[in-house]
């Protein structure tokens, strides 16, 4: 019997953490932007990163550390994402991770360090030396709210979730933070997320169910096809439950698996649903396809078609345009199989117009949130997306950015 | 020394070539929406097709009838793809060509048959049927223009290109027609395009001279990346000109293709152009790729992405969606060796912020017209890519679409 996960309408930190949120000045106006997160005690921690062959300077530093294996604490800052900005930049990344072992007590490479906003602007890393010890200062198990909103960018809502499980008798709790509302793609967006667990979790188990968790839900998300230079997800497991550490192929591991896979999957939705000018959240599900890596084809072609996107837009059941992703995504496709519906409702059958009145299929995509299903029927693989429409609020909010941030210059 | 070639002002059909068009009432409202295009003697005829898997009826039928050699005359509609009506649409595109065969004393398989418009719903062939008589009545060597009107969709401009070169000592002239302005992706797009010639052409010549112009325009140019199930492109060539056949490699050859390959980038230029919401026509230039392939996957995965297009649409020389685009694309780079340049000035040198002023930037991206050309500096590889921006007015004309044409059902 699989044990329930229980969401929590506060989202709390686990044991043994602490996190803070202010402002040092990177945005201006006093808008929060840094944001640390401590463990206690060191936490075995695993992480993912773009797959962008351009990797912002944290990115790669922060790969140096992990591997290090001793992190304890990230810093974060929002508002310029310290991303190609050459040899300065790198050492900025290191001033940030410097600056952050100092204040707290720490080595530099149990700092794990994230910078997410504009890229190919140097980084103004005094400002976070000098706020670094105030940050420290204002660490508190009670500080999640606060660091959740100091790593925001475009975002409008702050995305916290925290989930709660058993596991050998004891509560173990499972929260993640998340920031990302554009350049949301397949294989990592612009996307920060920390999860962050007082479970304690072999070093083997924590990075198969890292990988198994993402692959399921930020690799399963697109907004506008766009993959970014800095995107991270960190889990960092710090123990303070007292369980014995879990290890992989255990009853331990199948539910503390399913909670972390929640945790991630229900963050992942709350960056589509917050994505840049979204006003739809669309389910993309692919049934029958010839292989899985056929399916995910298929659904990603569909998730990333501008003419797609528009017609949802519009609440318009265009699956005309849906058929014609799905044959020039370079899946095995026999259009006489291929059956389309559109939140439940036949829009094509056998690759055809099926019966079901405009009028009801019209219905079903005026809703804000709606799944499209694509039935190949020729053979057993699946795959799901979550995506969204596009808006002329994404064109009118990503127009402007850069040429706005620089007009000091 | 290369032959010159001269663009008509005012384009004409080759000797030998009659072209027609009218209203048949898919569209309603009197829009013409039948064209017809016929050589007064057989023709030699290359076609290329849009290499979605998902194929319309009339490009499945004109594939084969295209294998049979005889081709003479081109029957088109546009507001509806025949696309995606299954067996019917199957039939219905064979009555097409039958009725245009049987108005004109052609043989069926003489006949080529284009649709473009609506995905997915049936073709009111009868209608063409009747108008088939008409159409070849009207058929005269004035008939450009008309027919050129009436295979447009969504376009704004109709879009045909003459140029005259010698062969021999004998005036020979290439025409193109086009039709597309949405769905447009590199290989293939919605779009048609026609070229006639009066030269003689082996059979040899046209198939290679065809696939090359092809490759260099219409594959090199990117509106929105979204590939039709209808694009079709025919070169006929019916020797009215009576030069001796040109064969490959000849220096006949050489003129001809070069002015066969212009003929198709012109045409290809006016498509982008006219795209749906495009206010900027954009160049693409990517050099010293580490090949050709990975050229290529720069250019489009630039061309392709949202946040650079709606960029460019605010006239922001925003090279760090650019150079992210660089990083995801697949290609091999080396982040400290990229430059990237807005007509001509270094947005980013090394991978970082160039010294340009950002108001010199801005006004090299406020121009209509304009080159970002992206030196990767590890090869030789180089590709150019013909696109535009992403438009509020893209959005707001593609989110309708469907369910108007519907709405009487």
């Amino acid at each position: 019997m699989a044990q329930s996960i229980q969401l929590l309408r506060s989202p709390v930190l686990p044991a043994g953490f602490r996190a803070a949120g202010m402002a040092c000045g990177i945005k201006g106006g006093g808008k929060p932007d840094l944001g640390m997160l401590v463990s206690d005690c060191p936490a075995v921690c695993w992480a993912t990163f773009t797959t962008n062959r351009i990797k912002a300077s944290p990115v790669k530093l922060s790969m140096r550390h992990l591997k290090g294996g001793q992190l304890q604490a990230v810093l974060v800052n929002s508002g310029n994402a310290n991303a190609c900005n050459g040899r300065q930049g790198d050492k900025d990344a290191r001033m940030m991770a410097k600056a952050a072992a100092d204040a707290s007590g720490l080595k530099e490479r149990q700092v794990f360090v994230c910078s997410t906003g504009i890229i190919g602007v140097p980084l103004p890393v005094e400002k976070i030396q000098e706020a670094a010890p105030a940050v420290v200062k204002s660490l508190r198990p009670g500080g999640l709210r606060d660091f959740s909103r100091a790593i925001l960018t475009s975002d409008k809502r702050n995305k916290v979730v925290s989930a709660r499980i058993s596991i050998e008798g004891r509560e173990v709790t499972i929260t993640g933070v998340a920031k990302g509302a554009g350049m949301i793609a397949p294989n990592m967006a612009t996307m920060l997320a920390f999860i962050t667990t007082d479970a304690a979790v072999s070093t083997a188990e924590i990075k198969s169910a890292t990988c198994n968790a993402v692959a399921d839900s930020f690799n399963c998300i697109s907004v506008d096809g766009d993959m970014s230079t800095n995107d991270t997800v960190l889990v960092m497991a710090n123990g303070a439950a007292g369980n014995r550490a879990i290890r992989p192929g255990s009853k331990a591991s199948r539910v503390f698996r399913s909670a972390l896979a929640r945790v991630m999957l229900e963050l992942a939705w709350k960056l589509v649903r917050d994505g840049e000018g979204v006003t739809k959240f669309v389910t993309i599900e692919v049934l029958g396809a010839a292989s899985q890596e056929d399916a995910r084809r298929v659904a990603e072609s569909v998730a990333n078609s501008s003419l797609v996107k528009c017609s949802w837009n519009g609440s318009d059941p265009n699956w005309g345009r849906v058929i014609d992703a799905v044959g020039y995504s370079g899946a095995r496709v026999q259009e006489s199989k291929v059956d389309i519906f559109f939140g439940g409702l036949a829009g094509a059958r056998g690759g055809q117009v099926a019966r079901t009145s405009i009028a009801r299929l019209k219905a079903a995509v005026s809703r804000k949130e709606f799944t499209v299903t694509i039935n190949l029927n020729i053979g057993r693989g699946t795959h799901r997306v979550f995506t969204s429409d596009l808006s002329e609020g994404y064109v009118a909010y990503n127009r402007l950015e850069y040429a706005l941030k620089l007009q000091g210059r």
